[in-house]
């Protein structure tokens, strides 16, 4: 999803860095719905040894390495998220390391690094203790990205995303799927169940911010960074009332009526074990500017992905 | 020296975590000259896959991770650090996740996972950002060991250990020799250099307390650690100045004497990254205790290791 917006993103630009983009590699295990002229689609398994090496021929300018099964996959199936998540990232680096060049790479990592008990706000500096795997590999991958940037084999910056929100397309088994859903469905005259409290905080960005995030990781002044490469990005923090008070303001009352409370104790504790609300000066600080409100981030939703059915 | 200590003390001891110790493999690139009835000398190299399953057959109550290579040579030598650090820790895990069994496993991290700038003094809480690939190598593991002990492959403890201080034997050529060298060299009346300013702060623990706090892991109740796996050791966070002080006190103006001043602004300035001093509530909550004083970490020394030549 990310990967797509992204692709357009950078189509629309035409130029990062202050170079026109005359070329772009989408690099997938499935083959890119958006090849085009200077959009080449390349399908590789980076978790496949050798496959990354192949791919810096040229040497890229910017690497935007979006890769990586998702947290629910990653914990259901443990071979499969270090092959992807620790291992892809691991041999990417590495093949980056071998090669000439030092391109700047964009790493999307997650607030998923993150695991209860928080104080509130997070701080910057507070320890990274993930309670998933997902969270544990991308942990690992930001720690390779540091080093590799301190020892010069690559100019690295990752980025901690929010749970991105309203996230478009049907729902998802992921335990994070309601904070969407609760939005995405009764817009779309479709009722949405909620599983946990009102009372609920979370984070958010809107898939365009998390785009801008990702867009001005790669123009960051690598001087202004010094050596701490990985930043946790700024979100919207609301309850899941304040979701829904703003789903009302945006799309009326009728489209609150159609979420039913139907509290779900499993997906309550994994919820539980998230952050809440973050203190994220040093993004901000480098020029990293979250949705102004959830009210917001539902109209970016209508603009971008909404649409209704006929 | 502290897998050898190590293995003396629990020869000394006799059991361990309520089980009297009848077997000991001591497994190393190296053959150990510790070997005795109970305590077999095994040479396997942990970074070579298939070393580490041949070793759990039987399974063992509690496995000690100590091996790697130290922080100056996995600088200069990228792959090797990768390789022991990294990967020989990982293979170790994974052997451990694929067995049957969930044995009690120690691994020593080190405060090297910790890098400037830092709050004086760095909260348990504090964000490990390390300035070394030796210490993004052991924070790698501390992630893994975190996450493996959660899925209940084993059951991890991680201890981040201050600088051992007197370390024995001879001068060596890491830029924290000196922490050592300015009392092991006068005692045995050599002349040692000082590069640093007597105003440098930094955190100790004698290898006597290191052992112990080896030991106290292996013996910890698995609930009162919690999900959180890795904890900052407590240490004695003295100025060098207070070091050489120490020295005056327990051996005399005339060892004293023998320390020159030869500032190395290198030197000086690899110090300068490292942490001072530490609030390790967790660590000291949980019945870790540190030496009393430097006074007395002199005086183990000279107890344990110092062997004046005649």
């Amino acid at each position: 999803m990310l990967g797509q917006k992204l692709t357009r993103r950078l189509l629309d630009l035409g130029s990062l860095r202050g170079l026109s983009i005359d070329r772009m590699d989408l690099v997938d295990v499935v083959d890119s719905p958006l090849a085009a002229s200077t959009c080449r689609s390349v399908v590789a398994d980076l978790s496949e040894p050798g496959a990354a090496a192949d791919l810096l021929h040229p040497m890229p300018d910017v690497i935007f390495h979006l890769a990586g099964v998702v947290s629910g996959e990653a914990e259901a199936n443990f071979d499969k998220g270090m092959a992807v998540n620790l291992d892809g990232t691991r041999l990417l680096f590495d093949a980056l390391r071998l090669a000439e060049g030092t391109p700047r790479v964009v790493f999307t990592s997650s607030i998923a690094v993150f695991g209860a008990p928080f104080p509130d706000p997070i701080p910057d500096d507070f320890h990274l203790t993930p309670l998933t795997s997902y969270g544990t590999q991308k942990m690992m991958g930001e720690a390779m990205l540091a080093d590799y940037t301190r020892r010069g084999f690559f100019d690295g910056v990752g980025i901690r995303l929010p749970t991105i929100s309203v996230r478009p397309g049907l729902p998802n088994a992921a335990a994070s799927g309601f904070f969407s859903g609760v939005i995405r469905e009764p817009l779309a005259g479709v009722q949405a169940s909620l599983p946990v409290s009102r009372n609920v905080r979370h984070s958010h960005a809107s898939p365009r911010t998390a785009i801008d995030y990702i867009v001005h990781a790669a123009e960051l002044d690598s001087e202004a960074l010094g050596a701490r490469r990985n930043l946790t990005m700024p979100g919207v923090s609301v309850t899941v009332g304040e979701q829904i008070e703003a789903l009302g303001r945006v799309a009326g009352q009728d489209a609150v009526d159609l979420i039913v409370e139907a509290e779900d104790p499993a997906v309550a504790e994994i919820v539980a074990g998230w952050p809440q609300r973050f203190d994220t000066q040093r993004a901000l600080g480098l020029g990293f500017t979250p949705d102004h409100s959830y009210d917001d981030i539902i109209r970016v939703y209508l603009d971008d992905d909404f649409a209704p059915s006929t």
